[in-house]
């Protein structure tokens, strides 16, 4: 894997990057949809590639479970086995094992948790997790790592980074695919102090990228600020530098200006799902009767497939019906929502007028 | 409308024709995809165009309630609304007010029933019926009819036939829309004879086209053969003639043979979403174990995406995660299938060697 800055808007932290993997070219910052179970949700890989999607995520505790990752390996891997050529990162499953499972056990060797699904019996190391991605066979990689909730004692705080640390040199120990990147995660909770001990140890380790790991997981919004802020400028100006699970176009925005690179959220897909559709001026639920004989897009000046064709009377139809359809054209637009988003601020970055750009979107989201 | 017989193969009934609506050409003998709430189940209206089909049908009696007729005229129409601009045809909903509503009354006057959603009360009466399917805008309509089940007692066949046959004259009389056709439905159960007297007063009252109705339903199958051999002679030569409901991929090459221009049916579709795919030897269930691991696609020599793309173990394992893109992939390859074998008969027709197209079709489902 290859990363270098090409552009930075120097009135702020922004900056522009490509990271060429594997499988694509992927221009940053970059907007990552979930992939969870070797799908993006209702929408198929050639549609991912219209909506200009570079980079996908795959859950890799849920392909453990389901299909399961020997088997994609033998079926050729995560990219083969759902189609699609561009780059792909799987996460370590810490963050499901901590928040789906239910967990039996944290010991130094790794967690023995019972699968949600059936409540069959599992443990999963750093090796089982980093060997599990390499049988995925995905572009990037992440260390398997205790993923906190909120709140967390200081001191439960302290000793879980540290066995992360531990867990994340074991994982890079286990890394032998040489086609495939490796990231660390920063953990450390709203510590910053933590954090920042855990991104020395980490760099000392030495990984291809770096993650901020634990975010957006119930802090207050100042909290996650406050951690992004202090971060972001140590973590190594050379690597990509990956905010982890986050979040809602706003906290897109402000992770850019900090100097983000990657980002990955179901929001836009589960949303979209839910009938909860983000236009420029904020978010609509289109199950809301006054959509009902609506002959409008969604967005007027949209230029996303559902868009294009449809109105919101139609969607509105579509998800009071349980259409499946409707699922699709949603999340088809929010996609396109986030994705748009991204391009537009990578070229504000590559215009040096990111905090202009950034002005623009408050204010329209204030109309 | 416009139709007519371009070809026939003299072996036999079939003919090739050609159907031109006010939105479309739609060679014949041809499937109807089934959109029933505006929408064929899961697929766009561009993958419809790219899987070939060229009509497809609308349920009067879903739509009716939801989103309501009105809403759908007011935005301009059913193909506008669905973003559908080739051709559809409307039920009249007799099938559905007789299988899914719970009927309170059948009087000469119409039907009183309520809602399978929400058990509201309602009254279609062949007026209403004929007014909803012109507010819809279809390019073809149907008369309201009593669907009937199977058995009946012969009087309460006959009865219901000559009901049938007073409904079919006054949606006759309603009818005021120039750009859309009136098809009558030949009712009468299993008895020839009723079947006959029914045609013969539908043809005194003239339609654009005539259908066989009520088949299907739970008749032996020798019985539905003989209702089909019997009067598929009688009707115009000069005009469309619909088999409603029907059928298998069997169905649809024995109407064929006896000279069917259009059916629809929602076999390829739902049994798609319920992982029963169809293939030139016959039908698979998805979920079978066997499949787990079968990196081949459903049919080696298929042209359909899902056929293009995918593998049967990630079908498989789409269908057991119940994730969305997979009633989408199936119901693309089924759709596919059903719209060949009709684009393989007319071939067949034209040439006139549809009776070893046949013996072709009976040998490799025999393999």
């Amino acid at each position: 894997m290859e990363f270098e800055v090409i552009a930075r808007d120097t009135s702020c932290g922004a900056r522009r990057g490509r990271l060429k993997t594997a499988h694509s070219t992927v221009e940053t910052p970059v907007f990552m949809p979930v992939g969870t179970l070797a799908t993006v949700k209702s929408v198929s890989p050639e549609e991912l590639k219209e909506l200009g999607a570079s980079i996908i995520l795959g859950n890799t505790y849920h392909l453990y479970l389901r299909p399961g990752a020997e088997l994609v390996g033998q079926l050729g891997g995560l990219h083969r086995f759902m189609g699609w050529d561009r780059s792909i990162l799987t996460d370590s499953g810490g963050f499901q094992v901590f928040s789906l499972a239910r967990i039996s056990k944290i010991e130094e060797g790794g967690v023995v948790f019972q699968s949600h699904i059936d409540g069959s019996r599992h443990m999963i190391s750093p090796e089982a997790a980093t060997e599990i991605q390499m049988m995925l066979g995905s572009d990037i990689s992440m260390c398997f790592d205790e993923c906190n909730s909120f709140p967390v004692t200081r001191d439960y705080a302290r000793e879980s980074m540290e066995r992360s640390v531990r867990w994340a040199a074991r994982c890079r120990q286990a890394h032998t695919a040489p086609l495939q990147a490796l990231f660390g995660i920063i953990q450390g909770s709203v510590h910053v102090d933590l954090r920042r001990i855990c991104l020395e140890r980490l760099m000392e380790i030495g990984f291809d990228g770096y993650a901020l790991g634990s975010l957006s997981v119930g802090e207050p919004k100042e909290q996650m600020l406050e951690v992004m802020e202090n971060l972001l400028p140590q973590m190594p100006f050379s690597h990509p530098r990956y905010l982890m699970g986050v979040g809602t176009p706003e906290d897109l925005v402000e992770g850019v200006r900090l100097g983000v690179d990657m980002f990955d959220c179901v929001m836009p897909t589960r949303n979209a799902r839910n009938g909860m559709l983000f236009t420029r001026r904020g978010s609509i639920q289109i199950k809301n009767s006054r959509y009902t004989r609506d002959p409008e897009p969604i967005e007027r000046d949209c230029t996303c497939y559902t868009c294009q064709k449809f109105s919101k009377a139609y969607l509105r139809h579509l998800f009071m019906a349980r259409e499946l359809l409707g699922y699709r054209l949603n999340t088809i637009h929010n996609l396109h929502h986030y994705l748009r988003l991204m391009g537009e601020m990578r070229e504000a970055i590559q215009q040096e007028t990111f905090l202009k750009w950034r002005r623009e979107f408050y204010e329209s989201r204030a109309d």
